[in-house]
């Protein structure tokens, strides 16, 4: 039945059983006996379904996926045995029957709601917490084969989307509007309808559009162009700004395939670009050139940074390198895959060699203050002998 | 700057410093000393801004209103003082020397990660913590006549995006095609791009789409209707399925205004409803004009439902009602405002006498398995003497 209305990729048995062998490898390292598994992503990474339960990976023995609904769906997607519940509370007795609450339980303590906390706490006696997330996010951070066809479809929207912008973008036209038509047109390609991120108060649209000094402003975002927003009740993203002449529109967008984001950016402008943007453009294709020549498997996360960063003095622009003033963030680029905010992360001080099969989004930008941003967003395939982009398309600025 | 590229209503600092005050007030009644607001649209209720930073309330004295970016639009957007900060770091710090350290310190416990309390209990000495959210809550449920204004605004979207449904809904449309249309519609009306739902896993769109079978699915929601999706990782919404003649396309939708979420939904049928879907409907109908005549202040909630149910047990549907099998729901009717799940809770157990000013959509819905799901859902204004309803619009079945 799902099948009928979906665009349907069941995760393969043989990978989630490699995926949550990891991991009991990583908790067996840890001291973790019990890895106790709230998160729905993090549910749809082990076991391939989100449904209303609970994941439990105990050390020693095989998963155990509770669903209290919807249990088919969840057989019909998951490849794991469903342990069907009425209610969070049968879980525990199971549990308890197994002889599985001691020792000590991983929790997601990055996403856990303090009250879930305490009320597993009362209910159950480990000897200890502690936090799963890390080594959840280690795992996740190398990508399958399965998890790049997943994300090459995600960048296929992107692909798509930004090659009707070319269409859409006019001088004169609102941010909204842009972005109005061009979400539409991803979601009418089977995008999943929204981008994930990880961690409190972490809210996403899947596309921003800026166009001068809306990009320009100082946001509450960890992110060097986020937008105005048309509310202080969501202060970033689209505005009601209008393209004007000559200065640079960021189009800021992330594909959704079955849980797979991606996340591009190009530069779109009506006429010839205003000079004083020239340098700062030059300066991030400069820099994306570069990083397609020099990243692959075993180059060190910092160096790509510093790299980067070299170009950026090179060309004295460091007061405006992916931000302004406080707003100014400290990555140049971050993991991709279920959610935005993965591993690693590429900044001066992350200590990560990249290793074939991470993917990250590559984002060197430049914010003049009161003026514009402009900048190229690609993501990148990390492979043995240098990196593959996940989409097609050219990243370079399109005149209007 | 912020006011030239977007619908600006900042909050009065009348009203901020009203909320304030009722929050200080169950504060002082629970035995709370400093409450400490983390999550964003707490933040915004309280101060009118949503910025990196945090709010603290002490009982004693005024809001200390913490910004580390952007304090320009914190400043711009709230009337209460703002003081920056660099990092999280310089807060504990200040919050020492006034002496407000100590006693009881309300969180919300409901959304606050155990690593973020964990990382403040390592930081700071309180003698206990005690929940925040419950007295939030009950704070956010009665809304002024300034939110009713963000509420009714939020509904004219609701208003316009069925209208142009008329125009979008037809034989043979697949669900995502009609709700990438008609979200864009809204979203070029000024629709703040998402709505939000409080707690870990709780995902919204802003528009679903069913039609048939695909809204007669159970799902991990708990919602009578939420649809197939397109891909495990999304597992609800509209899906690629097409509409058919005679079977009812439901539409849910949610404004967004200035932080103000709406939702309701529409049925629409190309051609003549099916037989089989009829009794549904005249239900679901009977049931809303039943509520519009008994329903205002002084009512109790619980009596709402039973009075609903009456009319369901009448009609013999009671295993259709609010979904199906193990995807039933308990309730016909949640509070809206900043977020999609509030108070109250319009069940046949949670105990609430209605009060003026309070907004609930109320959704009496059908769903007849494997075949598809009817029902209606409209947002009401609670006043004294009866309910106003927050759109214009008919909430009648629409036959294209």
């Amino acid at each position: 039945m799902y099948q009928q209305i979906g665009a349907f990729d069941p995760v393969p048995k043989a990978e989630l059983l490699q995926r949550i062998q990891a991991l009991k490898g990583l908790m067996a390292q840890s001291g973790i006996d019990v890895g106790i598994v709230f998160q729905n992503v993090d549910q749809f990474y082990f076991s391939g379904t989100m449904q209303k339960g609970l994941l439990v990976i105990p050390l020693a023995t095989d998963p155990l996926l509770f669903i209290q609904k919807s249990v088919a769906r969840g057989r019909a997607e998951s490849a794991l045995d469903v342990i069907p519940i009425s209610s969070e509370a049968d879980i525990y007795p199971i549990l308890h029957r197994r002889g599985l609450l001691r020792g000590v339980a991983g929790l997601e303590l990055d996403v856990l709601p303090v009250s879930t906390f305490e009320r597993l706490r009362r209910t159950v006696g480990f000897d200890r917490y502690a936090d799963l997330s890390p080594l959840i996010k280690v795992c996740r951070m190398v990508k399958s084969p399965f998890e790049l066809t997943q994300i090459r479809r995600s960048g296929q929207m992107v692909d798509h989307v930004f090659d009707a912008a070319r269409h859409v973008v006019r001088e004169g036209a609102r941010e909204i509007d842009i972005e109005a038509r061009l979400v539409g047109e991803g979601r009418k390609m089977g995008h999943q309808g929204f981008l994930r991120m990880r961690g409190i108060n972490q809210e996403m649209t899947s596309m921003t559009v800026q166009s001068g000094f809306s990009g320009a402003l100082v946001t509450c975002a960890d992110v060097p162009i986020a937008g105005a927003g048309i509310t202080p009740a969501m202060p970033m993203g689209s505005s009601l700004k209008r393209v004007e002449r000559g200065v640079p529109v960021t189009i800021d967008y992330g594909g959704g395939y079955n849980g797979y984001v991606t996340d591009e950016t190009r530069v779109f402008v009506v006429g010839a670009l205003e000079m004083r943007f020239q340098r700062p453009y030059a300066c991030a294709r400069a820099i994306i050139e570069d990083a397609m020549e020099y990243v692959k498997a075993g180059v060190e996360c910092t160096d790509v940074f510093q790299r980067a960063y070299r170009l950026v003095q090179k060309a004295g622009l460091e007061d405006y390198f992916m931000g302004h003033g406080n707003g100014q963030v400290s990555f140049i680029g971050h993991g991709i895959g279920l959610e935005i905010n993965e591993l690693p992360v590429i900044t001066a001080r992350h200590k990560q060699v990249l290793k074939a099969g991470m993917v990250f989004a590559f984002e060197p930008k430049f914010v003049l203050p009161g003026q514009g941003a402009i900048g190229i967003e690609v993501d990148f395939i990390v492979r043995e002998q240098g990196v593959e982009r996940v989409t097609a398309g050219s990243y370079e600025m399109l005149c209007l």
